[in-house]
């Protein structure tokens, strides 16, 4: 699908040029050299990851290995051991600390999938398509447990208590995103509130104690949390843009559930408000009747909600969505305001000294507004 | 439903003549007496889980009011509570312990009810029932990520340590009871080890933290946990027998599920492993026909499994079910066995010192085996 390529023009820069994410551990030779300073480090968040989700039941350990092939960029522990280099000195409760994020990002992707009827996840099948959605839902209570357990390892309270604090606000995210649903007058400020919450919280984070334990000043902080927040909601902007025109041979999971679901994203949001024009005339029936279908599908789990649904593969739908925020140029509006956000992260790293580590957050950022698509 | 009566007989002793268990709050005269020592620590408890759970999103609020309306015999922290006022100096600890364990409770009632399809706890609507699957798996994820939050405010990392070894625990039995779901060869021995993690191991942890909080030595902790396990296995399978034979009305929660989903509970395995006995072969013929039904069923969003099915409320499957282990005598073996555990369980308060605290939870260990059904 070249639309994609075609929308976005320059915005998304350099995406042409760069290899696709590979699978687990695999990244392409420019996410390489930004990870360089902390290799050694993933390498160890990883193990402890790893011996974490041991389990003395053969089929859980099959499921767990099933979740560490959807093992990618790895960007919050990167985030985290970045923060850690870039702010003071790297120890091991921030090895600890990484393997917690990423694990934690783990159940949020298994339950998504769930919740999305996703079939695809790095090219591979989900958790509730290979296991079924049972499964699937109690392998992400496994994975969220098993981050509290590890975090509250370090012996130290303070990190289980922000760490908590960040799962509640994704759930308040997560919740709200789905409270919402499927109502077309949703604002672009209540969407951006639900990308901070669902996305920020996370990313905020894990820099945040980054910096903490690594003996930084709560001033600083609270600057390297200001930092995950910014790039947290750039990406999950850039991230809603790629499931309307994104490729899923190269994204590698399944893309354009969230208006197959009612979830309105800052593109689509930016479509419908341009009443006077046609192509948000259009997205408003696209979208209506989508949603009314879905409501009235038949012998359905989750009768009383138009987010829980069988896949329906509806390709026909996304190139109509894909058409009308293309008209209104709602792609390079949402990339304009991801843009903003990576600008507004980037503030964050001025005052610091330009260690390798420092230049690995900068580039990072550049990562998350040309991803391949 | 008289058939629960008439096939326990006298086993499940004094059931006639106690009240049913009332809407939160409102317990049996004979359980207010037994929680009299910690009446003022459960409203305390009770406070803090509200406070913990408070939202600024007004629909986050209506949702959490109707997970309230669950609580009902707080199990948990009772016996959290009661264990510490038997076993040393009861802190500000504790009440924050208390409403831990309960909230990791709601969160396991929240998504087993989306697993089970279950329409009613309490004598409501079940949240899955209410407001769709979708925001009951979020729910229970709010839910255990707040109890976790709530954890490591009392600022001291062995908490939350335990806690999470527990819920992994817990997690284990779940994913271990969904992985046998509907194999008719499953031994007894199993079946107890999959109670001991998906109950036992809460229950267990209550009363070690119980005690470890009041000051306890290390020996009374294990002794403790000892009693919260027995206590726990004992209290599962009467569930499990209820399950079969109590009646819905007096129970306020949807029952026959257990069979309907192909869980082999001790009453069922029993009776399937009379081999010459004529019910022993109907009960195989009835699970393997529910089964496979349910394997080949329609448009569902779990395929892969057998145990998520939309509601299909069986009660012909499970008055053939009650009539199977009623010839078996297999009701009379299972409630041996919890008295077995209940038995166990007051072993463990032996050598404590005759206090209120330590009286009521050996009466605690008479309800659970005495419910109304």
């Amino acid at each position: 699908m070249a639309l994609g390529r075609v929308v976005c023009g320059e915005i998304i820069a350099g995406c042409r040029n760069m290899t696709t994410l590979g699978i687990a551990n695999e990244f392409p030779a420019s996410l390489s050299d930004v990870y360089a300073p902390i290799a050694h480090d993933l390498r160890l968040a990883e193990r402890i990851f790893d011996d974490e989700l041991k389990s003395e039941l053969p089929f859980i350990d099959e499921l767990v290995a099933t979740v560490r092939s959807y093992r990618g960029k790895m960007l919050r522990p990167s985030l985290l051991l970045l923060t850690a280099r870039a702010t003071g000195t790297l120890t091991e409760a921030h090895h600890v600390l990484a393997a917690v994020v990423e694990m934690v990002h783990m159940a949020t992707l298994v339950h998504d999938d769930v919740l999305d009827g996703a079939d695809e996840r790095r090219r591979q099948p989900t958790i509730a398509r290979l296991s079924g959605n049972t499964t699937a839902v109690l392998l992400g209570d496994y994975l969220i447990s098993h981050a509290f357990h590890l975090c509250s390892s370090i012996g130290d309270s303070f990190a289980s208590r922000r760490i908590g604090a960040a799962t509640n606000t994704v759930c308040d995210g997560e919740l709200l995103q789905n409270h919402r649903c499927g109502d077309l007058s949703m604002r672009e400020q209540e969407c951006i509130a639900i990308l901070e919450r669902k996305t920020g919280a996370l990313t905020a984070v894990a820099c945040e104690l980054g910096a903490r334990y690594a003996g930084a000043t709560g001033s600083v902080c609270e600057t390297m949390h200001e930092f995950g927040l910014s790039a947290g909601v750039a990406f999950q902007i850039v991230d809603d843009v790629l499931d309307i025109i994104g490729e899923q041979k190269i994204m590698g999971k399944t893309l354009g559930r969230d208006a197959e679901l009612g979830k309105l994203t800052l593109p689509i949001i930016h479509c419908l408000a341009q009443s006077d024009s046609v192509s948000s005339i259009q997205l408003h029936r696209v979208l209506e009747g989508s949603t009314l279908k879905k409501q009235g599908h038949g012998p359905n789990l989750d009768s009383a909600s138009p987010c829980m649904a069988e896949h329906v593969g509806n390709a026909a739908l996304r190139t109509n969505v894909a058409e009308c925020v293309a008209d209104t140029a709602s792609i390079e509006y949402a990339m304009s305001m991801a843009e903003k956000y990576v600008t507004q992260a980037r503030e964050c790293l001025e005052d610091f000294p330009h260690t390798p580590a420092r230049q690995s957050l900068f580039t990072l950022t550049d990562f998350i507004i040309s991803r391949p698509m």
